[in-house]
């Protein structure tokens, strides 16, 4: 052409080359090198032996990981979100009450989507930095009496972890179904869907996992997919003999249908959208990291790494957010000391060190830094290189602390059992 | 340990490796070894700039794909599906009236979704092979005074694809909106948003652009966004003064509401959902390809493609399923022929020859074939070896064919004009 295309951009931009930024957030964080490795493979038709093979694999390889036996063990197709989504409104129906066991913003996400869904919606709270008592959701079960109770796992907003053992037993005692969001700790902290009771969980690759963000784990009792094939509906273009629709409710989403994207990842391979191959190659691969690390061996390096980060950080003089107790082992949240401009060391952080600390939501905007230690990076020197980095920019912006001493009990720390 | 953990699978399964299949039906396909590469890129944070701006080339990339000047060019985080989902919650509430252009499987799709959203759903229908007249659709949109008209643009189920010169302008006479699922064609036939007067078009990676599925790229004009931006309801947790809650209903889905997803690709990058940045990494390639090999290139090889396979398949003896007139350029049905078991032949082309060709659905299913030549695989050499080896295995199973005769046919209609 000798005029060149109006509508074109005046050059293709370059290749990929992003910088290489540590990523010490709340999440996302650096993917493990080995699980961007496996996502370049090739691709598969959907209904390839091979490809219904590698999604068989996919489903044992989280059930460990989950914490359970559940058949229904697999992925959905977008970010953790979509699982969230896909699990709520494949459960609830509108009009139905459910109980949100609310401690941080994505407490709140869970109303919010509810919302949406149009479910009667009741809390238990607990103030951003606590978790909600056992005792205050047993009695809301009772006041509320809901069909379905909510909770996160940990919130990353304000980096609680809410105690799970006993919740399931509690629920199913008032007849209610238990769903647990676990974006934040999937791959760091201990899930144990079977033994907490949970009949849903859902998680994401781009935290703890050390993948990339876009595909969603799940886990689904048989008591929950009994709930949802009971409003199983199959699309008009592929119904099958087989598959009988439901008298319930018809589900409100088609993309986050769980009753059809069961029936994709079962021996009926219903098609549904076309798998999302690459995102499925990287799920796996996080997940034989994980098994190939051991459980136990991943959650004590998770601890390790939280408690020398935080350790750390109160030997520069700085101030934990939230409760002790109920802290989140792969994330710490640590107050913006007086006097010194929060987004200015953030930014010092990227552009002198290419190391991300997080920021705050809603309340804790401006108040608090969130620095997380994830999945590929909750690593000693990732710990030690990102304390030195912050006493380096904290003391360029005149705030007064003892050189060395955040590396000095952060490596202490990291040993202590 | 001693003891293996009961719930561990007894190995980890072995390092990816699938088999290197060349796809050659209705989509996904392979992606283009660059695509790949481009997704092991290390990962950014959701609003480090650099992540930022490489989503301002990607909104700039995918314009002249769609064939726009539309400022809300952007991505949907999950497969094609999910963007024909986010675009039709988005504009439509519970009680709107849509007129549904229905011509194959993927028009029931669109019922199927908007009786989820709760739409008063009408159709205009043409029998599977055909395509819906025009001035069919402008009584139907006369009788029916609808507020939205959804049609596909190539529907694989049936290779046909719907003209569209001309129904943006009856739509908007009318006050209607037009929304256009381009799954199937983005990158392989030419998508003229601005000309046709789309409101909403959607597309997906892994079929004429030559990514793996899960990422939606979308594009919204300024009409239908402003319908958008009247439900605007942002979550609690991250409400900011200057995104006003609009008056209009709220949109069904949380995951998919694009107002929301419009105001993180905006200057105020609102906190969504975590961007999935391997996959925006893989779109952006796939963009980069096209516009680097040129629109009118890229349409010119996928016609011929198109052509060569359509006249290869006639060679060989094999009738070719549906109207000349509106056929699809990337993917030609064709029926098989009496006395010869589809299933057969196409387990043999994939278990002799490692090449997928596609089956059928609903009123096709068991009488015809799927063959695509699509994104990286709209090249003349695979073409040439489905065909013969298509041929092969008609051959072994008995069926009468002129040896030969389909590649040479192939070979003069790749370079016929």
């Amino acid at each position: 052409m000798s005029q060149p295309d109006p509508l074109l951009p005046s050059n293709l931009f370059g290749e990929i080359d992003p910088p290489q930024r540590l990523l010490m957030g709340p999440g996302p964080v650096n993917a493990h090198p080995r699980v961007l490795r496996a996502m370049s493979a090739d691709l598969l038709g959907q209904f390839d032996p091979e490809m219904t093979g590698y999604m068989n694999q996919v489903m044992a390889l989280y059930r460990p990981i989950f914490g359970t036996a559940n058949r229904w063990t697999m992925l959905v197709d977008g970010t953790a979100r979509a699982g969230i989504e896909a699990a709520l409104v494949s459960l609830v129906a509108p009009g139905d009450r459910v109980l949100v066991v609310n401690f941080g913003r994505f407490g709140l996400l869970l109303t919010e989507i509810l919302g949406r869904i149009g479910a009667v919606i009741e809390t238990v709270d607990a103030p951003w930095g606590q978790v909600v008592p056992m005792d205050a959701i047993a009695a809301a079960i009772e006041r509320t009496a809901p069909k379905l109770v909510a909770t996160i796992h940990g919130d990353t907003s304000t980096t609680m972890a809410q105690p799970l053992n006993g919740l399931g037993a509690l629920c199913h005692a008032a007849g209610a179904l238990l769903y647990v969001d676990a974006t934040a700790t999937i791959g760091g902290m201990e899930l144990a869907t079977d033994r907490w009771g949970a009949d849903i969980v859902t998680g994401g690759l781009q935290k703890c996992l050390g993948g990339p963000s876009g595909s969603a784990p799940i886990t689904i009792s048989d008591r929950a997919a009994e709930v949802i094939f009971a409003r199983r509906h199959t699309e008009a273009g592929i119904r099958m003999a087989e598959l009988a629709d439901g008298a319930g409710p018809r589900i409100g989403s088609n993309y986050f249908d769980l009753a059809m994207i069961m029936d994709y990842w079962s021996d009926k391979r219903l098609n549904h959208h076309t798998e999302a191959t690459t995102m499925l190659y990287g799920a796996r691969e996080c997940a034989r990291l994980m098994l190939g690390e051991g459980l136990e061996a991943r959650y004590a390096r998770h601890a390790a790494a939280g408690r020398a980060m935080t350790a750390g950080l109160r030997a520069m003089g700085l101030t934990v957010f939230g409760d002790d107790a109920h802290r989140m082992t792969n994330v710490t949240g640590v107050f913006i000391p007086e006097g010194v401009e929060g987004e200015a060391i953030r930014t010092m952080m990227r552009e002198a060190f290419e190391i991300e600390i997080g920021t705050a939501f809603g309340p804790l905007s401006g108040k608090i830094w969130r620095i997380g230690a994830m999945g590929y990076n909750a690593a000693r020197h990732k710990v030690l290189i990102t304390l030195n980095a912050l006493e380096s920019c904290l003391r360029r912006e005149g705030f007064a602390l003892a050189p060395g001493a955040a590396v000095d009990a952060a490596m202490e720390a990291w040993s202590r059992v």
